[in-house]
């Protein structure tokens, strides 16, 4: 594969910055790769795994000088912090970005004080596994995965379009929208489902204490799909909670309001009610395989999310 | 393995009907086995099907002749009815049983008229998929999953013993508990986590229209699991809510109550107890994935679902 950029600076090497490191590394698409982590533990983790050629760097300003490209894979909650400190240590006509879950906070954080030599193209690849860590990182983890950029109007389009060609190299499918329009969808898709899942379990443990009685034991499809969904890092949810507060709000309540309309019917014993409710959601999920066959080519085996679709759903019903 | 009962009479030929007809006839369970379904479709099915020795009778009242044990496997809503049906043909001494998902509505409502000289043992298989029909039926669906057996108090002790012997030689293991008791438990892990799924379509539905976004598109882990959970048959569901009425208004009021102390974490902008609420579902989990190490022995592959908990999450951080 044809090289994309010079030199890739990757901050942070946990998940993501890992796997970024590992498919950058496996597919060379860049010329030379610089990595960091702030933890002395995490950089010490990433020499022993021995990344291919990545050089692991001891501070974030080291690392970033002279790169074309900077990747900045840290918690949400501290990617404008990394961003303003590394900026004024970058090259002119640099690209900074970022892989963070939660835009227009973050943008609207770092935009006031960005040197105006740099030009920055924050990304959220839309992957991710439960785990964390150097060691979790997968060079696979972005393939057939989007990638959705929110350069501010006024970026220059061919960082933007470096970017684009950045993320397509490592397999992913890139998209751009406005950091808003992210945080809209993504509140939606992926901020909502958290909550809920989060919510259910809270639900459950105070009915376990409650009545002594073992809901773990019988556990199923239902539950058993929650706690996949919420079992990933808390302070990760903390700041993606936090970072899109308003949009998270307002999904809420509108989830709460159609809670209710559920809540009624049941309670009306309104059946026909009910059925309508329930047809709904299988249509959409009708669009959501379709989507994936039209959209998506075959995955790695190790990451075919659509094989959870594929197989029988073993449930609890 | 040994037969468990002489005759065995199938009333309803869906994916649990035909499920447990394929599994008794692969392992010998019973001497005889005579199915059924109202629909004529479904019976010529079942008939092009050719499921082993399994004959296919015209009529549940021809079917339950001479039945050692009839298990009752149509919707929720109808069980009561073909129960009450069923019962003046059924020889005295004969064990009466049934696969819903609810179980003290169901019991309630047959109990009162049931010829004395039946045994009632309802039970609930924790098993199924998405699928639907008679096409659908697997013989290894029950293998190793619960199967919660709800019989009354002063139930003859022998009649309860092979319905828990009955599951057991289909691969299930067998537990006892009040029909109450049931109906609180899969409240919580069964029903609740399906009005979530479904609620979160309908925001997500509205916001897409609304929006004129396309929330599907970028859909990930967290609302594709959802989608998989709320694609269940409408009407099932519908009976199922209905069925279990006063538990499933009770535990949404206290699921709205726990999402309420999220939105309220939020809005306050409390990250520490944010955290805290986060990281208990963390440890659920951990009990989760325990049990089933603990408690379960390897699925056949088709039916295994800690492939969801064993395979990196393929999410939409």
């Amino acid at each position: 594969m044809a090289q994309i950029v010079g030199k890739l600076a990757v901050i942070g090497q946990g998940l993501i910055g890992s796997s970024i490191t590992r498919a950058v590394v496996e597919r060379g698409i860049a010329r030379e790769i610089a990595v960091t982590d702030a933890s002395d533990k995490v950089r010490r983790r990433v020499r022993e795994l021995g990344l291919g050629e990545a050089r692991v760097i001891e501070t974030a300003a080291e690392a970033v000088a002279d790169a074309d490209l900077v990747v900045i894979c840290v918690p949400v909650g501290q990617i404008a912090q990394v961003a303003l400190q590394v900026a004024p240590a970058m090259k002119a006509g640099a690209i900074l970005s970022d892989v963070g879950s939660v835009k227009a906070s973050v943008v609207d954080a770092i935009v006031p004080q960005l040197p105006e030599h740099i030009a920055l193209v924050p990304a959220h690849p839309l992957a991710g596994t439960e785990l964390s860590g150097p060691e979790a990182g997968l060079p696979s983890l972005f393939i057939n995965r989007w990638c959705i950029l929110t350069p501010l109007e006024g970026t220059d389009p061919s960082a933007v379009a470096t970017a684009a060609q950045f993320w397509e190299a490592l397999g992913s499918k890139a998209e751009i929208m406005t950091p808003q329009h992210h945080d809209y969808v993504l509140s939606i898709t992926s901020h909502l489902p958290h909550v809920a899942a989060y919510s259910i379990f809270h639900t459950a443990l105070r009915f376990e204490r409650e009545t002594n009685s073992d809901v773990v034991k019988f556990s199923a499809g239902g539950f058993r799909d929650f706690t996949r969904i919420a079992s990933s890092n808390p302070a990760m949810w903390r700041d993606i909670f936090l970072g899109n507060k308003d949009q998270v709000l307002e999904i809420l309540r509108r989830f709460q309001g159609d809670l209710e309309a559920f809540a009624e019917a049941i309670a009306n014993e309104d059946g026909d009610r009910l059925v309508e409710l329930l047809s709904t959601s299988r249509l959409t999920r009708r669009k959501v395989i379709e989507k994936e066959h039209i959209s998506l080519q075959p995955k790695p085996d190790s990451m075919k999310s659509d094989r959870a679709l594929a197989r029988p759903y073993s449930s609890d019903f």
